[in-house]
């Protein structure tokens, strides 16, 4: 990972602002930057642009971590926590200087109003506060060829899982089960975790969008929606695929068709220069010639990386361009409500002339004996 | 759960501010004050304090949830963000009553800074925006009867987990295996999922405090620090035993006995009217005589209930006073880098007359067989 790269391409963003320092305190900024993984953390960075205007806080905990993990960073190790070190840290800083009031951005979603009043107060008369543009987030958007190369990573091992799904899903094993199954084999593997709450949702309960894994039984005919992703050396993986339980009807097949168009579609649409709402516009497209938009009840899709959900979002009044190197979900589905519902989702990197499926591609739907 | 009686003591806490209103944000501050577990939710309760000035937002996806989850507050479902529809709904309610400019505190540490600036700035002319004390944190600490037999349930269900942990450690085996046979079983069990991340440290790992499970080995012989959580029914368990792989020395025996003892000593402090300073000291006390007092570089504990870290906090300085129905944790531990380290924890209610130890009470080193 290039982060003295990364830093100086933010020095240079940063230096575009009105601001003299950034104070990063979003986790995943905080190691996209530096590689740090601790729990707490705070980077201030400056706009000296030389690489070297960059301060990383974190506590006593993390000493020896710190010190592994981070080489592009001035390292401070403080008692208190560490965005209250940061802030000391500058409010000393801009007395030895002796010049007029600093301007510090901070990143106003990951910082509690709280903190953002502690700090204020800290650096009253020192330094003005402001809520800094999401800078980091941005740059995060697009993946450098490190990342892409974990991304893959992760998505292979979560794609893998599938088998494991499959082995367990039968009729009267519950929902919770085939998740403690799947999450088994992730850890035995090497994950660090699941990206977010396992989504198993059999039968009627597939219509639930958000259907965590619960203690219901699978029943002996029906739709089982399975999403899950993994955290593997920090970058996650999200891929849905439903099977079905016992022969679906005809109406079931059709209705699955449907959205494995839109999901191929939305897939198709993917390019340098599209919009965000191009892609979501291209999945809605196909479910409303079937006559199933009014179930497509979400966006067509997010980013991700090293969090689960990332800039850009693909939905609807999107005006975000796609561009080389970013990495998205397409992930249409549609939802009768108490009858069922079906979801299929990729991963997918933006490349030059197109995209690139990093998801393997069986896509067809599956069908479990109900036996 | 009486969410009736709850709201209307948040009421009664909050007419004596002066706040007519309280925007709460943090999602188990909503769980516990109405029994809704969406993702998305905000509660804007007011000071009427007929048990009926309470309303909670939410978006579509919650529908049917809200409904059968949440009796005791009047339901909106919007489309934008909860908060966003708190807020429209509060500027809307102010404009039909046509009274002066109200007063609306949010709870500052679950609340970005971004979203209050958004909130106060849609609200400007016709509510001022205050950061309210902690005033369900203050409520929570206190567990009713129905908390307390759910905490029973998750630390029963956490502390048989210790089984699968046992069964599996042995030379060879990678710490993350053990999690990933604990993680199994204890979502087989029913668990939403852990409390944290799994704490497995074996041999010189068992020194770092957080040592999540890595893909190390398990060696041939030492101290392995197991630490680990359920939650379930929306309740935390937190327990931490730690086992010895191969005959252990003298002087690991000696060590363990310093820090159960340390353990002993801080239960039995445990009453009402004692500080939590008090409670830390106890423990502080005896590790100091057994001149391992440098060592214990953490809290003794900390309360838990609906979130794994509450109020109280058991450490140094910390003036609140112990009450009937607070549930803490009891951890205090010593680690030596690059050697071993020792922790043993229980959950403790405080009772009217002492305490009770909810953690079944098997401490006595446990030795594993080195083949």
């Amino acid at each position: 990972m290039d982060h003295v790269a990364r830093v100086r391409r933010l020095q240079g963003a940063l230096s575009e602002t009105n601001l003299d320092f950034l104070l990063v305190t979003h986790l995943p900024n905080v190691r996209y930057l530096t590689g740090f993984t601790g729990s707490a953390a705070a980077l201030l960075v400056g706009t000296h642009g030389d690489g070297e205007d960059a301060t990383l806080f974190t506590d006593g905990r993390y000493i020896t971590q710190v010190k592994e993990e981070v080489a592009n960073a001035r390292i401070v190790i403080g008692i208190k926590s560490p965005t209250v070190t940061a802030v000391e840290s500058l409010a000393a800083r801009r007395k030895r200087s002796g010049s007029e009031r600093l301007s510090l951005g901070i990143e106003p979603e990951s910082l509690s109003a709280g903190a953002r009043d502690r700090l204020a107060s800290a650096l009253r008369g020192k330094a003005r506060v402001h809520s800094a543009p999401p800078l980091v987030e941005r740059a995060r958007m697009v993946k450098d060829a490190d990342e892409i190369r974990l991304i893959r990573k992760a998505v292979a091992l979560g794609a893998s899982l599938f088998r494991v799904a499959c082995a367990k899903i039968r009729p009267g094993v519950r929902e919770v089960e085939v998740a403690a199954a799947i999450e088994y084999e992730a850890r035995s593997k090497g994950a660090e975790g699941m990206s977010f709450s396992t989504i198993l949702a059999a039968g009627a309960r597939s219509a639930v969008v958000h259907g965590r894994a619960s203690a219901a039984r699978i029943p002996r005919r029906g739709f089982v929606v399975c999403d899950f992703g993994v955290i593997l050396a920090g970058y996650c993986s999200d891929r849905t695929r439903t099977v079905h339980v016992g022969r679906p009807s005809q109406e079931a097949c059709t209705f699955y068709a449907a959205v494995l168009e839109a999901q191929r579609a939305a897939i198709a649409a993917v390019r340098p220069g599209v919009t965000a709402a191009d892609v979501d516009e291209a999945a809605r497209r196909v479910l409303r010639k079937a006559k199933l938009a009014r179930y497509f009840t979400h966006s067509t899709g997010h980013g991700l990386g090293l969090e689960i959900h990332e800039a850009p979002r693909l939905a609807a009044g999107q005006v975000q361009k796609l561009e080389p190197g970013m990495v998205v979900t397409i992930e249409p589905g549609a939802y009768v409500p108490g009858k069922w519902g079906v979801r299929i989702e990729d991963v997918v990197v933006v490349t030059a002339s197109g995209s690139e499926v990093l998801t393997p591609a069986d896509k067809d739907l599956v069908v479990m004996d109900a036996v």
